[in-house]
């Protein structure tokens, strides 16, 4: 394997990692909507999901233009993250913060996301790659406004808790 | 082991999720100061080590407030998250993109800290805990002012390369 060594290997190798995160998300949001309480909950984690598509869509459009074939490398973080979230869902399976686990186990993931295509973006601009600038940008953005949305729907969670 | 249900048993459980984190990267900050390139990163690497043992301290004082013995759980995310930093640093070791991809990961690391401390001051503030609310919160504003000192350092360690 030839030496890695500048920022454009560098680049490659996040795309590689972020690609197989996305890939493993797209796998565990179906699970999230299942195990979810409220409808409200269900709801947003089925249009993540689609949301999530557009997002693979990306990213491999960000690999061509780097010249490279759309390839991911085991991400560890969200599988960390993924196993986190299963754990919650089977200790507080039918209990009444099953949601508020779900909640968090997804706020961690929105976050993941947003630090790595944060990277991403300040290293393509670097790179002069305006085109993937665009791309990523596009999906930080939805990154940012999902988790929003998470923050917004834990607090109506806990609201009702408590009501 | 009791069956696991209420908000007041999520909190603990994230506590213990993030005391232990917390723990690993203490460990692991000392091996980041000394694989950086620039004296700067090495320096922040450094301080925030010192900060972090803070934020296990006031971890341990909102255990004493919930009545719990300060106990760690793997947290298998930040596992994820500091293999993928090993990672980078072998496979970049002496590589003019390593500074680059070492804030990459500290990064990431701040970001799952962020979002684990914003969904404890939530649920610490729900759960009538003012004083666990200002602890988390104390800790919730370091991470985040260390996630822009370190978006400026990726910022300024590009540019040098830059030029």
């Amino acid at each position: 394997m030839a030496k890695l060594n500048s920022l454009d290997d560098l680049l490659v190798h996040e795309l590689q990692d972020i690609y197989n995160a996305e890939g493993q998300i797209l796998k565990a949001l179906p699970k999230m909507a299942k195990a979810a309480q409220s409808a409200e909950l269900k709801a947003a984690f089925e249009t993540h999901r689609d949301e999530t598509e557009g997002q693979v869509d990306r990213l491999e459009k960000v690999f061509e233009l780097v010249g490279k074939r759309a390839q991911g490398k085991t991400c560890d973080a969200i599988i960390g993250i993924i196993d986190e979230g299963k754990e919650i869902m089977e200790e507080f399976k039918g209990a009444s913060a099953l949601d508020a686990g779900l909640l968090s186990g997804a706020q961690a993931v929105e976050h993941y996301e947003i630090s790595r295509y944060g990277t991403l973006k300040a290293w393509a601009a670097k790179l002069n790659l305006p085109e993937a600038v665009r791309l990523l940008d596009q999906t930080l953005q939805e990154e940012k406004k999902t988790d929003q949305l998470l923050s917004r729907l834990a607090e109506s969670s806990l609201n009702r808790k408590a009501a």
